[in-house]
């Protein structure tokens, strides 16, 4: 039954993709391997790694998809071939997959893609297809004209089904256990890699499969001054920001508390309700079709701005969250996005003086007809530790 | 005297590329934040989140280079201008640093950038630019013709100089040392993620800052038909096949060798000699101007051809490596590059079966007049423990 379920939402996120696609006079389109593919076929996008790897066919990494033809799957044989037919496998909705292998030209596969798929007038492409693919693809195919998939794709990502909210429900539920094991382990004199490393460790015995960012943890000292805005071993006095997100079956989340070690001063309590207020400002905010991406930004600044310590939220109130960690719409000035109802966001507004104070917090919360829901619970009072 | 050094290296890097530039009749450079960067003028390029991230301006962040002007970082305000200003302290050679904050229009961004260049009749720009950010130059410079960086960059990073060699040496030893560390806290029941933790833990107790790659381990169990093909706890008979690398000092080491948990089985043994013996072959050959790549990767094919396990290695003999885990050239047929002293590869045959066999080495090796110098000395003897 988990079968015929999944199969209905990819088949049904293809069929209003080609719908998309039609009313948009695009005649095909070439998407990289990215959360798209995962969005689209349900494959998994492995997570990148820190350096570029660069295997033969990387570039053309990905699959295409026509009125009549697709998802085709295009994979090097090195590295992504045995995957992607692992994945593949009882999803009936990928039409098929081409390898790339050691002894193809790109130009070759490149020419016989193109062909396959008709040789499309008007041809969409991955936000991020590397430039390279993007001129072997011009050179092979010189009438084509080539736009952005990106605005095809991103109303419908943007949106979370009843599936997705469970997921990233759950991963926020992990994300909550694990912050919780991990301030039990706090002690005296742990550095920041100390901390970051136990994180990673929780949120993986915790039931994710890895981090969806580089851990954060920021110790600013008891006298910050003193550090050089340094990260310095956890002491009496120091404030603890956290900022680490974790990967649950292919989505993610992405959390921030700060953490006092013994009693804060009157100041940095007067920062922490500031911020809490903003976001909590913010999340009651949360209504479909009231509100947009800039004016939730605007609520949650004037909070901070009302205070007197607007200089000092120096970002974007949030994000777009799913798949990617950073996905549109934007919690920002240029963003004009009306919210819709199951779309999620970080909410994290801060206060950040540069080797002085840094006070954070950050949810992933989802628009519903009752305003924002948060997918993550742990406590928003002064932690102390 | 190190900062005198250092300047000279890259102001010797920048005067280099931009006498590239002029016989190519490329009049400016657009490079994204990479690899490149860091070679170009020291600002190390950070790792790569698992999932995506998307600030404000991102596509953009990177750096131009005209004859009369640049390095200019181009940085977005969040995540990014902090790091690069930092970064570019001491650095007289970076001539400005362009700020995108959250305000700008990308469109208004890029107008004024190729405003700031001159109008290139011919732009270069990254092998992995954004198509995002190509359709956004192209929309502004409908004039200007653009062409991939790749080939006048890569054969300046290809060879590796004193300094670079230094530090890749330092990479290997902290390989070494933290793999012998990790054999001795090897033990039985141990599963591939406890055993790629704790490499990655000693990879950084050891001196690095990271990861190059996502840390592979293989446990294929004493009967790996019985696990059907899955990675096994450790027990007696299993074959443990290591893959990983760490960075130091914004240059990569990538490392593999294979453990037998017991006296390994005759076959294994046969295997293990074959994966050995052409290795061996190849590095032997490593001598400047006397081997292509493709000769290379044809001489240690050679070797497991010749015992009939051809079939069983299925990817390249190797591949560049520096900055980047994967660099140009690679070891495989479709590259004449012909070798030059000072260029590092890792040379790393396999013996692979699906389901039975993983017998795999890697080191990586430098070009020398003396055949290969490999930058770790891990012994290549059947690892029993």
């Amino acid at each position: 039954m988990g079968v015929t379920v999944e199969m209905t939402v990819y088949e049904d996120r293809l069929q209003r993709l080609r719908a998309r696609m039609e009313r948009e006079g695009v005649d095909a389109m070439y998407l990289v391997m990215s959360g798209d593919l995962q969005y689209l076929t349900g494959v998994k996008r492995p997570p990148h790694n820190p350096t570029d790897d660069d295997k033969h066919g990387d570039e053309l990494y990905g699959m295409y998809l026509t009125q009549e033809r697709g998802p085709v799957f295009v994979v090097p044989r090195m590295g992504a071939s045995d995957y992607v037919s692992e994945q593949s496998e009882g999803r009936d909705w990928i039409d098929d997959i081409i390898v790339i292998d050691e002894e193809d030209h790109p130009e070759d596969a490149a020419s016989s893609l193109l062909e396959r798929m008709g040789t499309p007038n008007r041809l969409a492409v991955s936000d991020r297809m590397w430039a390279r693919a993007l001129f072997l693809l011009r050179r092979v195919a010189p009438e084509t004209c080539f736009c952005n998939a990106r605005d095809l794709i991103v109303p419908m990502r943007a949106v979370k089904d009843e599936e997705e909210t469970r997921i990233m429900q759950e991963a926020g539920r992990i994300t909550d256990s694990a912050f919780s094991a991990v301030l039990k382990r706090l002690r005296l004199g742990m550095t920041d890699y100390d901390i970051a490393r136990e994180i990673e460790h929780q949120l993986v015995l915790h039931g994710g499969s890895g981090v969806s960012f580089h851990t954060t943890v920021q110790i600013c000292g008891a006298d910050p001054a003193a550090a050089g805005g340094e990260s310095v071993p956890v002491q009496p006095g120091s404030v603890i920001a956290f900022d680490f997100g974790v990967v649950y079956e292919g989505y993610v989340s992405d959390f921030g508390r700060t953490v006092f070690v013994g009693e804060p001063d009157q100041k940095f309590v007067e920062y922490h309700d500031a911020v809490m207020e903003a976001q909590s400002v913010a999340i009651s905010a949360m209504r479909p079709g009231e509100v947009t991406a800039a004016e939730l930004d605007r609520k949650a600044r004037d909070v901070i701005d009302g205070r007197g310590w607007g200089d000092f939220f120096t970002h974007r109130l949030g994000h777009g969250i799913g798949i990617d960690v950073h996905e549109p719409p934007f919690l920002y000035q240029l963003d004009d996005t009306v919210l819709q109802e199951g779309m999620c966001f970080t909410v994290e507004p801060s206060i950040r003086i540069p080797g002085a104070v840094c006070v954070r917090v950050e949810d992933v919360v989802q628009v519903t007809p009752d305003g924002g829901s948060p997918f993550t619970s742990f406590s928003r009072d002064y932690l102390i530790i």
